[in-house]
Formats: structure tokens, C-alpha cells, sequence
């Protein structure tokens, strides 16, 4: 639970000195958002939206502009039930030499991934975007990093690949899992690589709430309690 | 479970496909490094060790030294079991300014070193010490990685120490907790602010594994099931 808005803001049906409940609402599938959103302590649900990735872009554009469509659309597309709360978009590419590699069609496109990435920097952006349903103001931004593979030999590739932790995985590797042991280091925000920028969020979540926003750090860590996953 | 040496290295007594377990022993009482090595599937087991931190130092030193000899004591000390294995030691220390900011005292002392990194960059150095118990063999390292706070508002700073999770922190933060709201970016090694760095202590167990190492990667994923903590 993660009380920020005063009474005077919103009707909460639920008060903790003096602070009220905000939901999250999630508009996206990914089990890594969900976990990090949990992992702040905030009262997320996963919603649908209507916003189909495969769905050709609208015209040429880079990464970055890309990502900032599909967090977009998934916005507008989602799905709230009605009543107050935050609903939240966001959508991750990775990228390198101007080819976006999305989930792997399968192991051989995978392994290719792999390869692509082994030894090089590559980049990963994460667009976001929120809104409070209750004034409908919106707030987008994205973040951008870059992350550092070390070589890898062709055996250890090999490897990688027969552990299957690829799948469904935007380039084929998760920075939390085994991948870890290949990466030598990052520049940005670590949680954008998994999959959602915090701090990005944080700051979207102050444009959303301005001028009620100033006691939102107090109120996001005084009167609660962090409950795990 | 990790299998990775053949055979005639160990004479272990579990055999997968060719490939024996190697057991792991931290010398370390940290809960998050031995969060992050069972995320890795290792087969890891806390041990203690004889070395004290609060010992006084040699002599002045830098941090990144001072963390080396914090590490080499800890796997100096430290009570592995009779058998094979692989021994792993580390230190993490948080500095900017040339201090060090230990665990904090207390309240006030976690204040004063949120308000001394808030806006500013810092560094955190991780020194690792690993030691194959069948060879005698020993490789050491270190990772420095640096992190960037954003600036904060004085009662931002006050909901942050309200929340206690800067409680048993180094730096009286956790980059993995709500502090990650906070943060403005990395650069190098994310598991290293964690507290282990991971990259490194693959590239050391390559060290001490030398001659036999070739087939790491592949016994370290092929022939084992990742086993979550």
C-alpha cells in the first residue's frame, strides 16, 4: 500500500493518519515491472490494454521515438477500472548498431542476439508514460542506457543458449539473471534494463501530482509499511 | 546445484552427465551476496570467519585497498568445511570525498550521509577474494562502480530515514531498495553496489580454474536447473 495524496485530494475510502490510499494501475504483462513496482511497496494491478506491439510503427523513427509510441498507445489504450489511481505504460527496446532486437523468434535467433552483443556496448531505452486518472494529467519521458558484454567464446554462447534464458526476453538476456556473469558494466539506470526506470517514474510521478506533489517522498515512506512480494 | 569440473578434477560424489558439484562457502554474513549467488543457482553455503572488520587497518590505505585487505582476511580466516570446494571473500565500502561512510551509527548518522550524497556522485568498491580449497589456488580482485543520487529536499531526506531502510547499509542506502527512487544513474557494475559483483567473480573463478576453466561456462549451464533461494 502506498498512501501519498491528503484527503483533501482524493475521496479514499481508506485513511492512515491522515494520508489515503493511491492504486497503480499496470498496463503491461511483463512479470519484471510488476516485481519492481511491488518491490517499492506500491499497490499495483496488472490491467489490460488494447495496444498491440506487433502493430506497425506509424513511420520510420529511432528507438527512442519507437519505445515513446508504444508506451503511448498502451496508455491510451489501457484499460483502468473507474475510480482514482495511476495508471502506468511502458514500453523497452534494446538496440545496437541501429537494428532493435526484440524477443528471439527462437534459439538460433538467440544465439544470434548473443553473438551480436558479445564484446560491444549496446543500448537499452525504456519509455514511460502515467496518468492521474483522477486530474488526467499525463506525464512521458524515457530513459536510455548502455550496457557492456565481455567477449563471449563460441562454447560459452553455446552455453547461454541451452540454459533457455532467453525467452521472452527483448536481446535475449535478462541483466538480474545469469546473463550477469557476461556484463561488465552499465551506464544509466540499472532498472531501465530490467525493464522499468524507477527513477524516471519517480520524477513523472512528481509532474502528474504538482503542487500536491511536494509531500509525496513523506507520504510515500512514512505511513507505510513495505510489503513483500 | 553448479557442475562444472570434470571428473578428474574432483572426486565428487553426485555426478551429472560427466560434469561434479562444486559446493561454494561465503565467508560472509551479508544476506544480499548470498541472495545474489543463489539467484545464480550456485550451491552456496555461509560460513564464518574469523576476521574482524572493526579491526584497525595496517596503516592508512584507500578505500579500494582497504577493502582488498578486508576481503584477503575475511578468506584468510574464514572456516570452510574439510573438502573441495571454492572459498569466496568480499568487502564493500561506499566513499565520496575521500571518506568512508560506514554503517551508520544511527538515525542521525544515516541522515548526515544521505544529505552528504544526495546531488552528488560517489563511489562504491567491492574487493573479492576466491580460493579453490583442492588447488590452494587464489585470485583476487576489485570493481569500482559509481553512483549518482539526485538532488533531495530536506523532507524528502527525513521520509527516506523514516521508512529504516538504511538500517545494516553501508552508505545507509541499498540501491536494490527504495533508495533506487533516488537515483539518478550507474556506471560499471550494479551487482557490485549490491554488494558482490558478479562479473568479477566469474572472471576470478576463471583464475583459479585455469587449465581446467575451458569448459566452464558450458558445466556452469548446461547440465544444471537454476533452483531459485
Amino acid at each position: 500500500m502506498l498512501c501519498f495524496y491528503p484527503p483533501t485530494v482524493y475521496n479514499g475510502s481508506i485513511a492512515a493518519e491522515g494520508w489515503f490510499i493511491v492504486r497503480f494501475f499496470l498496463a503491461s504483462t511483463s512479470p519484471r515491472r510488476r516485481d519492481i513496482l511491488l518491490r517499492l511497496g506500491l499497490d499495483v494491478t496488472v490491467i489490460p490494454s488494447r495496444h498491440e506491439e506487433e502493430a506497425a510503427a506509424p513511420g520510420p523513427m529511432s528507438p527512442e521515438a519507437l519505445a515513446a509510441h508504444h508506451a503511448r498507445e498502451k496508455l491510451r489504450l489501457a484499460e483502468p477500472p473507474a475510480g482514482a489511481g495511476i495508471v502506468i505504460a511502458a514500453d523497452t527496446l534494446v538496440y545496437i548498431d541501429g537494428e532493435i532486437l526484440g524477443k528471439p523468434a527462437g534459439e538460433a535467433d538467440a544465439r544470434r542476439m548473443i553473438r551480436t552483443l558479445a564484446g560491444r556496448t549496446h543500448r537499452v531505452v525504456t519509455a514511460v508514460c502515467v496518468r492521474d486518472l483522477a486530474s488526467g494529467r499525463t506525464a512521458a519521458g524515457h530513459a536510455v542506457s548502455e550496457v557492456t558484454f565481455e567477449p563471449l567464446a563460441p562454447e560459452t554462447v553455446d552455453a547461454y543458449i541451452a540454459w533457455n534464458e532467453w525467452t521472452d526476453k527483448a536481446g535475449a538476456y535478462g541483466i538480474q539473471d545469469r546473463a550477469s556473469l557476461f556484463i561488465r558494466s552499465i551506464s544509466g539506470c540499472y532498472f531501465n534494463v530490467v525493464g522499468f526506470p524507477v527513477n524516471l517514474f519517480y520524477d513523472l510521478l512528481r509532474q502528474v501530482t504538482d503542487g500536491r506533489g511536494a509531500a509525496l517522498p513523506q507520504a510515500m515512506f512514512s505511513h507505510t509499511r513495505r510489503t513483500e512480494p
